[in-house]
């Protein structure tokens, strides 16, 4: 169809990587006009969990339409809404004894994310937010500035401030706890790093490149927030919602963050939605300070009550991502030790995975060839030389070994037409930094 | 229900306003769980212009959905998106001779504004953007820096930065023409204010007080504009889709802008969507610099069409929306003069209008009387202290004579038991400044 | 000298306008290598208020030198300081009634006013101030946000933040007293003008181009500020110490600024020096919270208390300066409507005044031909249009007759060859903005 | 003397700590008012590196004066500054194959520094400047900005921006080259870290507690600097001008600064001076971008050339000033060994030493007692944990031993009061992270 040449702007972006039109999608398949299947490993970047179009869900959502529910309703209490809160709260947060109270923001994650940022900045009088390498929180200008990325961060066109960025999990090497060094730098007067609101963190690092804080760095930077009175914000966007085996993905750590920022596949149908979940103590917001026309996106909440109706009742869909999750981990690990020359590794965990292909030009021939074999998956990272693993959860052991297979054959092929696979370079290795003459 | 109590945030805002369960809406009404039906003269805020859940476009959208056309994905084209660019293309811009290329940013309105003021200050690289008194922009960081109002200014966190605020249209009396001042800063270079990238305004501000510039003041703002070099974004997002009588606010003036940013009442249906356009020179975006997971939301796709094409597809609605617009004028001026003690002013164009009833109390008791008869109806304005009339623009003549006889009533009633309604202040009549002993 | 070519950075100025190497200075008179006699009328930028080494000094600095008088204390008590503040405080202070405390910045102006700024934003725990048009503060980086001129913004190379910029008296027109637009933006919460910290103004623009502020204005500003509570910062390091007739420029207008800063002249012998006075309550300074290696000059003490012991004892010498200063102002005045095609305008007040000759290169060339007859004069305003008046205050008449007949000379020579002298621009005409096809 | 108590303001400093009237001064004593004797090991902060009133330069001093020498100059040649740029030429730059341009601005550190970084961050159109934990560089906003130290930066009002801060070389702990990361974070287009003008460093943290960087970390500094393009400032005002033993503090490394900055003791007699050397590639200064009423201090540049003449025409001084920093760094280690239950530690170089007694309340204890056997020495760092030594270069061996015999006394009789000495923490030691119940 030439009207996207025609008239849609240049920013298109996943447009380029998959040139069809779609239009119909079910579970973990899309099709195009022309009735070609793929599978989809990309999932709505995260935001497809239950896959496209579940049919679980679709009924209700039809049903409710039909008989003409609110559609739009500002932030004025609705019965969808109501619905959705009294499960949310049943299913999700009194189980696992979280008392925390739902902000409905803006229907993006980042603007979930802009919220959070506010609240932490207003509840403490504070304006600097910590922030890690590497990380995603989005584009609008108050997440930009959280946001690593520099291909986003020069597009701002002002300067970006309020924040300051210290170095993720892994970052300065194996031996060195990062956590140790933002401790330091908040116990030193002299640091020059202004008493931070918040830490803002993801769990694990979708955009940035699959990287996964360990369990104890995670317990080790709530340990340090509580020391110096500062609150801890877990952006859950990516990896919440199911992604890494658990409703939230810091419920391995045991961690209690102060702020949660949830969104993607929150909604469950792939509709707009977002919150930001606080403790009490924290919600100290005026009414509509942080506004929004379609803050509370009433098909969403629909949607968002089957899900977890249908699949955060117990423990059972919990089990299976994590069981597909270590399948998942086990092949990229025997991938990235056979192919590559030792140089890929396996990254990330559950069922948020990734190969490091050390060079973004490799990884898109290999996501190019996939594509080819009817396959959709991206990279990302910061060359985009990560291989992104983002399958739909719901995704059966068949189509799961079939796409791992595709990616399998790709790096195969791809890897046979390179001279040579690069290592990646160690900055810590000091042998580099010699002033020899 | 008490869930809403129990762990909804304390920012919730319309439903303190509106302290029901809704449940069900069509047209102009909104029922409570309790079966009690509400006229709607908010309108999600100016986002329901075609009414709740239009019955012309219930069966696309239910259609689309049981067909499993694509719910989310990501930017990609779809079969979706695709018939909706023809549509825009063919029943608005063509016809106005426009040539635009159209960006889907997240689906918020505050997105397309981070969005085109990003653009401007990339493709001018200037950083600062001129911004107007009273305006009303969105409240994530990029856009509220743009947005005048204090309350959400406070939330902020952080210092706003990269705006310059000029007064708009009449906010140094009728006599001063604010462009001139804007010419004159932009001449002299020890004015100090950095040379612009942009010129971001509304046509008529919304939660600013419905105030409407004249076409005059317009043009010569786009005549100072293209004298300086700079791009003219008008924020269409509130007064556009309609609302004025033509589909975009500024036809009348006969202006381009080079940026529009449209949302709210864009999807038809009240779903999010948000878009915004720009002229192709300035369509310098490089691949997915402004990203968002839920860009695109096909289920909008579906309804923005189908309400372009019952309304927009020769001018009879437009021709209604200015005929209702000017009876709602002549009511309100009636209204003006008859109440306030010839304080009360008619405010506003087509069918976005407004009474200033000077004082925010008496306006909330007024909004708060005509609750109680059933009527939805909203304040705006820096001190809330404008009554504000933005009902449904499909509204039959009956329901809309209704509701302003109900406002009639409220106001009636309201200043019975007032002892004086205060004058606006004029901060330009020199005596109050005297430094008399 | 070709030294100066060789090494010296080409941020030089004033050496590229007079391009002599000067070895000594006495009174109104400079010399350079050469021999050649000067007439001042720059006199350091309005440093040189009593002269070049004025006689009257010159012992007792040499006296203090040669018995090894503390040269550098940092800010400890000296002897020198001592006898300063008491001098400052019984010839200055006290007889007009002013209660202040005094604080020994960095010996720049800059310095003084980056700490006025400061004070004023951390007493009122706002981080807005309020300048205007035309303003000149210094160009560290917080003054910098404050001066208006681009030519030096623009070398800033970050966002300068922190300010709103307002209309300078006059600015809108003669009919438009522009404190009542400063009224209403600060007392409309919606205005998009953060609650400032202070306003910060020249009583007379020197930089900005001679611009005099009228009495009644600055009273108006200050009813303004006291009605909102934000402090009034008058940066008199140009206009004070004498330049206008009375010690400080504001007294004319009866005004009591809450914080004062004062260098240029200060210190008598053109040495490095600058304070801020500050009313004692805002002085919540925590110790050393603005500190700098050279706060506190002892040699610039030594002199500063000899320039108030020898000018300020009593009146006479600011009656000698109105004298004089009303005698420049008649002959400005006589020139302006003379030569100039009825264009040129007399500017200022006191002895601190300009002719407006609307063209910078005009101006220019004046000032060119001025120093082919040995006169030291500059242009000041945004195109460098305004030709400045600025000789030292102790000139005695028939010395400023002659600068002024050789200024004349000049003025008249330039303008009988220019074809025609440009009008000022009147952007408050309205007919300039038609939309005209 | 009262009047400081009346009339100066509550921000002064070392006022508190030497509570005496000081009149007179010479060499390396002074005296107060009273006629007792006191020597100084603070030295002006670093200014007074050739002592108090140095008898060979006074009579220049005073024959300039006498001779009426230009005293205020603006920025035009005089043949003061001429000779001062001749003989800093000769005696320095030359001699050490440098070639750099001389820029004289305010006469203060801070007026250099910030004209440094702006010439940094126009040549380069970069904004973001890299700074080091503890670093100090002024406290006028722009420098302000890259100082670490949080009683002078809370005192701004305003966000600090266009700065990212790195850990110093030792900070991450003795295993970690903090130039490593520095290099990953630059290499890293997602870091977060937005590509920087410059790097500004100290060879020597004064401040921030005598942190001095090694030669290797200042070596591998540039290299990382040159790999990627980014300009190196060495912020030499107070190890510079002899202070480490070489004129400039980064000889020893053999690195070659883009940008330098001097002042404090560039002037020989404590006048106020500073200027900024650059490469003569990076001078695109514009005339009077930056600018200053006070720029070229004439007194200091004829005491400025003095100094050069009588201390840097060969190597005897620097070899003095070396002989002498070893005989205090090895006193210094030997009294960190002997007290302070080992937890006491000497660092810095040359003549820039200091011990670290772990806390700040016991250092200050320290200097009160020697402050009552007349010797007048400071504290620095974050929590006034160091001793600084600091005394005039010209300093005598028998001076020198006494100075620091009363320091050892203060040290021994301090710490024979104390129950124990806090140990420093080491924040990377893992243990002290443990989540442990």
């Amino acid at each position: 169809m030439k009207i996207f040449d025609e008239i849609e702007s240049e920013v298109q972006s996943y447009a380029r990587s998959f040139p069809r039109v779609f239009n119909r999608a079910q579970g973990v398949h899309m099709w195009d006009e022309e009735g070609n299947q793929y599978l989809d490993f990309l999932a709505g970047a995260g935001t497809l969990n239950y896959g496209h179009n579940n049919p679980k869900f679709k009924d209700a959502l039809i049903n409710y339409i039909q008989n003409d529910g609110i559609s739009h309703g500002l932030d004025m209490h609705t019965k969808a809404k109501g619905e959705f809160l009294e499960t949310f709260n049943e299913r999700i947060l009194k189980p696992r004894g979280m008392e925390y109270v739902v902000q409905f923001t803006g229907p993006t994650g980042t603007n979930a994310v802009e919220a959070a940022m506010k609240i932490a900045r207003n509840v403490t009088g504070q304006s600097n937010i910590v922030t890690f390498t590497n990380g995603f929180h989005g584009v609008s200008l108050g997440s930009l500035a959280a946001t690593g990325n520099s291909h986003h961060r020069n597009a701002a066109g002002v300067s970006l401030n309020g924040v300051h960025r210290m170095p993720y999990d892994g970052y300065l090497g194996e031996d060195i706890d990062t956590t140790a060094y933002l401790d330091k730098v908040l116990s030193d007067s002299s640091s020059g790093i202004n008493s931070p609101a918040a830490v803002i963190v993801e769990t694990v690092q979708g955009e940035g490149g699959i990287n996964a804080a360990s369990v104890e760095w995670l317990q080790n930077l709530q340990t340090v927030c509580r020391k110096h009175g500062i609150l801890l914000i877990v952006d859950d966007i990516q990896a919440g919602c199911g992604r890494t085996g658990d409703y939230f993905s810091f419920e391995e750590a045991g961690i209690e963050p102060d702020i949660i920022t949830l969104s993607k596949s929150l909604g469950g149908y792939g509709l707009p939605f977002a919150v930001v979940l606080m403790k009490p103590e924290i919600d100290q917001w005026k009414p509509g300070e942080h506004n929004g026309t379609f803050r509370g996106n009433n098909l969403a909440f629909v949607t968002a009550k089957e899900a977890l109706d249908h699949y955060w009742a117990d423990d059972t869909f919990s089990k299976e991502i994590k069981r597909k999750g270590e399948y998942i981990g086990q092949r990229l690990e025997a991938i990235a030790s056979q192919y590559g020359e030792g140089n890929f590794t396996a990254k990330g965990r559950g069922m948020f995975r990734g190969i490091n292909c050390v060079n973004g030009e490799l990884a898109s021939k290999i996501t190019k060839k996939c594509f080819q074999s009817n396959l959709i998956i991206e990279t990302s990272g910061a060359d985009d030389h990560i291989v992104k693993f983002l399958c739909p959860l719901i995704i059966s052991d068949e189509d799961l070994k079939k796409g791992i297979d595709i990616v399998e054959q790709a790096i195969k092929e791809v890897c046979a037409k390179e001279d040579s696979i690069p290592e990646e370079y160690d900055y810590f290795d000091q042998s580099h930094n010699t002033n020899a003459a």
